[in-house]
């Protein structure tokens, strides 16, 4: 792994290692560009097989934050961290407030929030030590909600493109894993009067929605052959690729997972089929728009539901941009956020002061 | 290079790598211990062949900034910073300004200073965007001449262990390197009275040196071969080794230079053969004793001496404990430092306010 050849290559701004010798704390922060504003992104906990595996995704996962929320017209940047170290092994009180008071000592330039393996409960220790955390149980809490919210304006935008109307009555649609958004996803479609098929790898979150809403549930490794309306992926990414690309009969991609096409080939070939997807990041901002809605002691959610359903109006510029220009709509997406991006940093010194937030 | 084994090893906190796209600037800011105050250590600019070089550069000289402090009873713990690229090609104001930039994002928790292939005309350039710079020229400014004369005083501290005595009249001295702290040094020791035997690569410096003080010149392979009093070490590093050890018909060896034993058997060897080591980064550590008496507006350069003065005291406690538990001075000086950090940070919290400073 060489690091700066990466850094170089997409412009990063700083990747930060950290360690705490009293409480066994080490983990990788990166802030890939504070241009728009403070960076974001959530701390994983991920017992890495090697550094090289955590250098390399928390630089990936960082700089799909800054697109994220460049995409969403946010004022804030990217980041993001990785601790490396078994979660059933590592945390503890001390742990998370030693891992606090390291991102006090960023000062506001980094700001945190819980991601995979670790949870709000976490995140409450690392805000005794630093007040640049967010999504704390208290105020915005957990983003799952918003996160869905968003991903069915992200649909309705996508079926308005395709079908000519953005009804999801009598759709046919799949969703791929019932995770926490996954679960809110299929009550917004349900209430809509959507058929629904799921799969998801424990079956006890298949027959929840199963049963509360007459879902149908398949094998996991079919769930890309249904004969549906729209597919909407929120469990793992890369799935779309080369082996489920022709088994697609959907005339919609848009969901919740993250980097669901495996390379941008794939993004090429849906749009020769003629197949409408919505961009991942664009479809699952509804988290990262929710949390600016927390102020110092409060969580103005009917704003955070307003600036969520602006995810259907940017859906829909984002399918414009891509005909006009005969591009991917993911393209069409990344080059919509780096414009902003290079816009705003000739009008704004590079350096973000602390006091900046 | 794996970071975090070697961080976790030596108890390291921050490893910053950090880039920006405007400039071409790159480097990396090792933060080793901010447990006696906050860090300090110079910017040193190298065309590194690889990233693991710089990375293990960092560390290295990171973590003997922590011990140099500690030793001189300092207020400071450790850092260093690396910049990677030819100082013939990246020098520029927007590029040490964007450096500056990068340093105050860091908020006082590492102070810097010029080093190898940087000037106190750069660091002006830097204090431009931050204050935590220091030694610049309208202050405290070039600190060899303190570096010299706290050498001076550890060599008369070491000749009072080895022959009963402080005085340096007539003692046969030979200085190995003449550059700013070797030129330095030779003049405080002709004042006092020595015999002076000079080696450097330059052969104008050491001209400069028979011709003002009556020194002999000898050549750079030769210096170990001298029939001395004293050897004073003030250039290259690692110049005790198996190679000149044998060589050596000194009864001290005092000087400027960093990491003069090539390995720790060396110090070993010094005191078999019953040589006085006045280990080189207490001996050689004015110039950072000497950058603390630098106000904001200000410096006060007869405090700097009167606490550069108390490095004879220093070296005579070194040697005491050495004698007492029958180690080297290295080991003894490596303990006294070491205690000292272990002592404040039980009364201290690992984390140092970014108000600390």
């Amino acid at each position: 792994m060489k690091i700066f050849d990466y850094m170089e290559k997409y412009a990063y701004e700083h990747l930060i290692f950290f360690h705490d010798a009293t409480t066994g704390l080490k983990g990788i922060t990166c802030i890939h560009s504070t241009k728009l504003g403070p960076s974001l992104g959530g701390t994983r906990l991920w017992n890495y097989k090697n550094e090289d595996e955590a250098i390399e995704d928390v630089l990936r996962l960082a700089k799909g934050m800054t697109l994220k929320s460049a995409a969403a017209g946010l004022d804030l940047g990217g980041g993001k961290t990785v601790l490396i170290g078994d979660p059933s092994e590592v945390k503890s009180e001390a742990y998370f407030r030693a891992f606090g008071r390291f991102v006090e000592t960023l000062n506001g330039r980094y700001i945190t929030a819980e991601d995979v393996n670790t949870s709000t409960a976490d995140m409450a220790h690392v805000a005794k030590e630093t007040s640049h955390v967010k999504g704390l149980r208290d105020k915005s809490g957990d983003p799952s909600p918003m996160t869905a919210y968003g991903v069915y304006q992200a649909i309705r935008a996508s079926a308005f493109k395709a079908f000519g109307n953005n009804s999801l009555k009598d759709k046919r649609i799949s969703v791929q894993g019932l995770g926490q958004v996954g679960t809110f996803l299929t009550e917004f479609l349900h209430k809509e009067g959507a058929k629904l098929i799921v799969s998801d790898i424990n079956q006890s979150r298949v027959d929840n929605i199963v049963s509360k809403y007459g879902a149908t549930a398949v094998a996991i490794d079919t769930i890309y052959d249904q004969d549906v309306d729209i597919f909407a992926p929120c469990g793992l990414g890369a799935v779309i690729n080369d082996d489920t690309i022709n088994r697609l009969k959907c005339k919609v991609v848009a969901g919740a997972a993250n980097n669901v096409l495996k390379e941008d080939v794939h993004g090429e070939m849906l749009k020769q089929k003629g197949i409408v997807y919505a961009p991942d990041y664009v479809a699952n901002a509804g988290g990262v728009i929710n949390i600016t809605f927390e102020n110092e002691n409060s969580y103005d959610k009917e704003a955070a539901l307003k600036a969520t359903d602006e995810i259907y109006d940017r859906i829909l510029r984002i399918f414009e941009v891509a005909d006009k220009e005969n591009i991917t709509t993911h393209k069409a997406a990344e080059k919509m956020a780096l414009d902003r991006i290079e816009k705003i940093s000739k009008i704004h010194s590079i350096y973000i002061k602390p006091d900046f937030e």
